[in-house]
């Protein structure tokens, strides 16, 4: 019989399918070939962005070729960084200017690479960006949270094929966010213990789930995974706060990425996937009860829709299968 | 500048891009053919599923040619009818037996056609389908919430082309649904007014997003659509549960969700959707504070991924215009 798991975080409820487990080739990723003509985000092409924030080169002026990690302004922005919220009501509803800050970190100038496919140390500078950027919007009062996500392939809704990250600065916190935040925090409230911290030994002790483990990273096919093949990684070391990340730990999360990114990779057939880096709001105090990580989700199930109105996941890939097969991949990466 | 607007029931933020808005022809909804070969949900084929729960017949004994409308337990349930629950801890977690019911609707004996074809009367017998197996289903003592919707097209997930919806009734209540009780619930304590009956107030005062409107019901792109094209539909006077909608109301719900949908067919190119009918959970009270209604979403925009870990969503098309939009498609309907 399947079975119903609760996850005790969010109060979200899976359903595990336990029958005919589908093969990696069931879920048929529609293959795909890039093309790196007129990319807007290949080296000499720097003139098609909006001129970078930050970048890590080895030779150049800024905006000209000799980066190896890019940031630049979202040329279409869903938020602009210009302007006052002016918020209001409007009748039942409320509204806001759509202030923010939303950009793109090109991970690398190699436009037929992924996440999967950098070097550990080309992996860290990737990571370094993320962390910098955050340091630097959260001095801006009028922001809320930063997230920080990626989209690969058209069906995870990429519409830029070079390999590249975003992040957005939101006057608000948002819903899935405050939803984790505020579940955690009643865990805590009444255990007095990090909800986060207590999966982590969970999943430690039963062993049959992680897929990757150093001194300060793990990543592991959680419990309650809603998406076949999805993948936790996080910090074992307490700590609310993505930016707060110690320097040491850095090369260890970025290979945690880089590793788990290339088994799904080499598994699935390259499939679409995002992730989104789960953190604390912007609000100056390390919190006992909340534990950033991040979220991947592989796009390999059609989209069962009733599951965007009803937040009720059926998975057909139990994970502790799903983290075996994943071990199953020889990893070739540097 | 773009917007940040604010559902009052879930708390939910969108983001409403003002400025290019994409044409309907941007949407590029993949053509398909249809192929009645084989399928298992034409007549002839009844043998082909389970034996069915209920059926609108013209003729013909049950599981024989002749029905209108068919109602049999999915082949391939993500829960069974047999067993008890049997709840219990598992370190962090909450596991559960896989108990529930799937049932599918077969809408209509006509391959070639979907909701959005069929006459006022065909609509109707599907509504009164979905109405049937909510009351007799809500006599398991098991069942907390039955969750009603429709998936068409591959992309929202239907895995066959014949038009049928589908019925799950679960042993618990669906998060996204207990957090629009909870949210409708503090309205209701502060306001002492049900929320979505001051949004419909709004909405026809505004008259701007309505695309339907009767005695009974009416239909409407949301101020916070998260989605292009998004419509819901709400009877006009007070009612938590659907399967308490009155008989006279029926034939006017049935034409709003046809009209509604072939609205979205003819303009959009029949695109995938999905719809799923929001009630309140299974209790035998009529809330004061909770409004039944349904929620369409054409599958047009790739899916921004990130919107899956937010909560945060992205609307290329305002819906005034989404509105105007719809409204000018001239109905051929029956």
């Amino acid at each position: 019989m399947n079975e119903l798991r609760r996850d005790p975080i969010t109060g979200r409820w899976i359903i595990v399918l336990l029958g005919k487990i589908p093969t990696v080739t069931d879920f048929k990723v529609e293959p795909y070939t890039k093309n790196a003509e007129k990319c807007p985000f290949c080296w000499g092409n720097e003139a098609q962005t909006p001129p970078e924030i930050i970048a890590h080169r080895k030779s150049g002026p800024p905006n000209s070729p000799g980066w190896t990690t890019r940031v630049v302004p979202n040329k279409f922005p869903a938020l602009r960084i210009e302007g006052a919220l002016n918020k209001e009501g409007m009748g039942v509803f409320d509204v806001m200017n759509g202030v923010g800050a939303h950009e793109v970190i090109i991970d690398t100038p190699e436009h037929y690479k992924d996440f999967a496919d950098l070097t550990s140390s080309e992996a860290e500078e990737v990571v370094w960006a993320y962390v910098a950027r955050s340091l630097d919007l959260r001095g801006d009062k009028r922001f809320k949270y930063i997230l920080i996500f990626k989209n690969f392939g058209k069906v995870a809704g990429a519409s830029l094929e070079h390999p590249h990250s975003q992040l957005i600065a939101l006057p608000i916190v948002p819903k899935r966010v405050l939803e984790e935040i505020e579940g955690a925090a009643k865990y805590y409230e009444y255990k007095e213990r990090c909800v986060f911290c207590d999966m982590l030994r969970e999943e430690i002790e039963e062993k049959d789930r992680i897929i990757y483990e150093d001194a300060n990273c793990i990543g592991f096919c959680p419990y309650v995974s809603r998406f076949p093949y999805e993948v936790w990684i996080l910090p074992k070391k307490h700590n609310s706060d993505f930016a707060g990340i110690p320097r040491d730990c850095v090369p260890n999360f970025a290979r945690a990425m880089r590793d788990c990114l290339a088994r799904i990779k080499a598994l699935l057939q390259d499939p679409p996937y995002n992730f989104i880096i789960h953190t604390s709001p912007i609000n100056g105090h390390e919190r006992n009860d909340y534990h950033w990580h991040v979220e991947i989700m592989p796009k390999l199930a059609k989209v069962a829709g009733f599951e965007w109105g009803s937040g009720f996941y059926i998975n057909p890939v139990p994970p502790h299968i799903a983290a075996k097969n994943l071990l199953s991949v020889k990893l070739d990466v540097k």
